[in-house]
């Protein structure tokens, strides 16, 4: 039975980005499916869920750290996702890649970039789907 | 004769940590003027100047990428200064670091938590300065 | 109350690294105690009391990664007196170091070698001090 | 004819990971033939055919490490490889990664898991090959 | 119209890597139009255009740094081209790639490698294209 | 007895820095003298005495990836001192630095050229001291 911090942590991820969390979670089943319950419970249930800064903040902050850091692609592009299910405008996203070049250089901008053109890109395909 | 890109950045400069500005200037008048002027033309003049996020949100996620990256203590400082400036808490800033904890381990998160200890001290002794 | 988690946690910072733990969360104290808060109940209740590796080995793999990212030197030295706290000698930790040329670079393992001659070395000043 | 170093190298190379070996200096024959030689020579003629930790330590370290760093999956791979040849179960390689969720952030950890994932899963198709 | 700062920049891209930069720009056309703005003029028209360093020894100082950082692929691959176009032999490269051995590890120096011979390989394939 | 390839490097190092490497070797000698040696042998005996690159080329790259790298201030230092004695001007070095804020960020420029600053002034005081 999930703990009272993995359930507050799965509510969160629900919002943010309900299929990454569910594709991550089937792929660590067989392997580490304690690795999905830390998931749930400490990055979602203990901080993310902490009052202080929106969730719109947090996804902002996770996709410039991601960005600057520049090893992480598919968590990169899972927060992108999840900054726009969060609120962010995709003019946004652009904005923070933008202004990690100051911070970590141009490839890691230009690399953010093309990490958002292809989720940007997936989620319009999504959105015409004609099924 | 400063160009308009460097006049851009400058005003955001002193809006956000003038005395850091300042300080960085003097420290590379002597050895390297031209990135003076690249921190004022393209950083603030060029990155920061653009509209799209406020400069709040800007400051924020130089916090999260520094934090995240951890090996650039006095430009850490200098932001969590200027995110103070901008509208954070103190408290948002703390919010800020602990995140990182989930996306860069605990050592940097602690290592930042440190550094706006320092400033958030070096400010209070500031404020009830009796000169 | 601690949790079960944090008290878990607790003993084995008390096994590993009583004085670190207890600088860092007094430092924490009046700035972010739910820090201290997570690292006991994360990193020491939910990870390092799993079974599967002893403390020794989970302080030798942390040595490990500390001294190739390079950029933790206070979580490196106190991970170091956690080592050899849990069972490790000086010259393992040594070795530990060397290897790191091999991953991350010369710098990376001299400036680890470093680290440990100062904890090797205060650690002797303390056993022949007289008081 | 390869120096004393080298073939106590490739000794050791033969014992955690002869298939790896042989294919990265396949590769780089044609190109930087000499890297081979430094390879075996200086990583572990030199450094792991030193006494002071056992090899299935060295490799959990390497392990270790590469997963903190998280910018090298196909050395990873190998070195997971490498580990359970040298003596490591499955499940001490998982605690590996889990671990490093608390020093370099858990998209490191992820990351990690997934490549171990990835070896595990062609190991067992291989172990179960009719042929 | 593109400014003066633009133009010095695009001179300096035709000379080095008029492929890789057509591109860039094409793919950054649609979603961040700006970056390429950036690229053209701060780090072609303000950096590499700068007297002091040759073009060779710029390019140099780039395929080092992005070999020892090891997360950037693109742009390693398409820096290993601007530096032969710029006047570096293949040895040099090789000669660059190894040196990082000693100062970001032997995987940074192995994956440096293999881009470097994927680079040379499609130039000589090009070569000998009948067409 | 130093091997031949000890002697080879530790004449590349009388060379280059010959102050920073006594200084280290002395700090090393107590603690890990195999890292002295394996610093001569490999480092400067096996790499750079390799023809195909000058020293003052050898010493540009690696300026250039530790001031990328941004975590190893000892290093940095040392090698600024040895690009000067391998044939650099100070100018070459404070453009190398310029060069970086394109791939690692404004703060690993910015500290870079500070560590420069820093080497400049120590030099220019002892070249002025009257004993």
């Amino acid at each position: 039975m999930p703990s009272e911090r993995a359930e507050r942590g799965m509510d969160i991820l629900r919002q943010i980005n309900p299929q990454s969390a569910q594709a991550l979670f089937s792929e660590l089943e067989s392997i580490a499916p304690d690795l999905s319950r830390f998931v749930a419970e400490f990055a979602y249930g203990d901080i993310y869920a902490r009052p202080g800064l929106t969730l719109r903040e947090r996804e902002m902050i996770t996709v410039a750290a991601l960005t600057a850091q520049g090893n992480a692609a598919p968590q990169l592009k899972s927060h992108i996702v999840g900054a726009l299910n969060s609120g962010c405008t995709e003019q946004e996203i652009i904005e923070i890649m933008l202004q990690m070049a100051v911070y970590a250089g141009f490839p890691a901008a230009i690399n953010g970039i093309m990490a958002a053109k292809e989720v940007f890109t997936a989620r319009k395909a999504n959105e015409t789907d004609p099924a």
